[in-house]
């Protein structure tokens, strides 16, 4: 495994709904993984960043930043290893984006293709946001505030990653030296997890998604309506694996890869059911979330000390952030400020 | 003259050089007459405005934040009642920017006329820097944080208190009753003052200026070189007053105002020299920077003196758009945080 002992992490979550088992295999997965394996591993629930696209929303916006924190804690994301960090909690993110923003063209912005996607996604056209339009600007101020050195990020979000070195390097070019370090995107390995219909990705809005938090029942229920081979009437037929969802997610939670391929062979040679297949998958996704569910329940027992947790956190990213943010106002040479107490006397005689 | 008591205003400059005449006949005398008159008048020395253009010469901006309140102590205006208020010393500007972003479009900033006349006079085209395209909504972050009711403008600035009165309705409407007041636009009655070259107006870079600080010699000087009617050759002819520096200078700074309109009815009728009005102009102005450059060199001699009553004004303006930042942050329904103890064992036993 390479070693990332010297690499910080930025990671995190829009916490826009509950966490699934998307997220999972596309991401969490990944920072347990990495958990204690790097100098440190910041968490970031990017509230902020929420509201670039949810401002008449907000409520759910507040409300999801606890079902996120549960969902961290329930699948075994430690605060003491990982700081969970609450964006909206560290100003001085807002502070360096408003740095950042003069080293930017809006042109750039407006070419950058993960904010291109996500505006015809979202059926934006000329009525975007204009927080939307800087939100690259406001990631780059999350991951050099934490002189983040590696950024896991799927495929589609590696333009913000070199937005990122591209300010970075402006700013190291204004200072003369290297006040911000380079930060890597670690693609993730995992294809991405598709939905239960077999449609190309879980998510919350299409329903097609078994969130962390899903009761026995509902797990069960998921996977027997899993879209499987329209093909595949009887047992006997050959199968086929391609666009299978069970398969994807035998792929990507099935500690054991070789009975995998077996199956999938077997599948495609034909005399291997379906339900064989949900069934397997059934037990396995049982055995994975029946702990993260126990584990959510007591934590959501206490909602006040999940947010002293994330208080924690964010209050350790503070500081960071603020050296950060000390050192980028000296590269634009801003004046500091010491609020002492004045010579009122002085002032008037002065006069 | 109207009562401005409960008014809270905001005003303010760019720290990107000194101020001049231009600057005390169109905000500065103004300034003077509301201090003590309103409620509070904060003035704004707008650094991070300042960098939105000059990123790349960040230091000029650094060197001009003393410089300008210099010139604020040498014409009178009395932090004690207008604090100064260094913009980058209030982190929660850049936090309310951040959030007023989510509800403005692009297009909306697009079509703002300030910035589309400054877009094209900076010459910018394409490659406008993104702070530049949002800093009216940094303007409506500094207006709203100190609850502003009066803004004095210049008849061109007049968009961005409109820009800011949209985002105060879309807050106020987003809460659900008047979180943000409606801001007015003080409108100077007196023309703008034009340079000493009779160009439309004095400015620094123009080098069209007489400085606050310019000694009895460059006062002298620059009133000798003022431009006047170039028809009028000899002192019989009738001389045109339109357009006339001298003429435009004394509307502006001679307290009798009976005797301009009777030299102006006299230069039109012929008979009257430019050298009379040049000299009646030099005393004026003599009499009225001498005690301005007195006191400014009194002040200069400490800086240190100068930075703390820009600290003092910069913390009681924290205070104050610190209060706004939380309703704000309520009506966008973000979480708060508290970075209370965390009891670690308790985690360890939950997990």
């Amino acid at each position: 495994m390479t070693d990332y002992s010297n690499d910080i992490i930025l990671t995190g979550d829009r916490p826009t709904g509950p966490l699934h088992l998307g997220h999972f295999a596309g991401s969490l997965a990944n920072r347990l993984a990495l958990q204690g394996q790097c100098r440190r591993q910041f968490v970031l629930i990017a509230d902020l960043q929420a509201l670039t696209d949810n401002a008449g929303d907000a409520g759910r916006v507040a409300q999801n930043v606890l079902e996120v924190a549960l969902d961290y804690l329930a699948v075994g994301l430690d605060p003491t290893l990982s700081p969970f960090v609450l964006q909206s909690g560290v100003p001085e993110l807002s502070d360096l984006t408003m740095l950042y923003l003069n080293v930017v063209t809006v042109a750039r912005l407006e070419r950058n293709p993960t904010v291109k996607a996500e505006i015809q996604q979202r059926g934006f056209a000329r009525d975007i946001p204009a927080g939307f339009l800087c939100y690259p600007v406001s990631q780059a101020a999350d991951i050099t505030a934490f002189k983040a050195t590696l950024v896991p990020v799927g495929d589609d979000q590696l333009s913000m990653v070199e937005q990122t070195n591209e300010i970075a390097f402006r700013i190291n070019r204004l200072a003369g030296r290297d006040v911000l370090p380079e930060a890597k995107a670690l693609l993730s390995t995992m294809p991405r997890l598709p939905g239960i219909d077999g449609k190309a990705k879980a998510s919350k809005s299409l329903g097609n998604a078994i969130n962390l938090s899903a009761s026995s029942e509902e797990i069960a229920r998921a996977v027997q309506m899993m879209f499987t081979d329209p093909g595949h009437l009887r047992v006997s037929d050959p199968g086929r694996a391609e666009g299978h969802a069970v398969f994807a997610y035998l792929d990507a939670f099935d500690p054991d890869r070789a009975a995998v391929e077996e199956l999938r062979s077997h599948y495609r040679r034909g005399g291997l059911g379906d339900g064989a297949l949900k069934s397997r998958l059934n037990d396995i996704l049982q055995a994975l979330l029946e702990p993260v569910r126990r584990r959510r329940k007591q934590f959501a027992r206490d909602p006040a000390y999940v947010m002293r947790l994330i208080g924690e956190g964010t209050a350790t990213a503070r500081e960071v952030a603020a050296r950060t943010l000390a050192e980028v106002r000296g590269v634009f040479g801003l004046a500091k400020i010491e609020p002492l107490p004045v010579d009122r006397k002085r002032l008037s005689a002065t006069w």
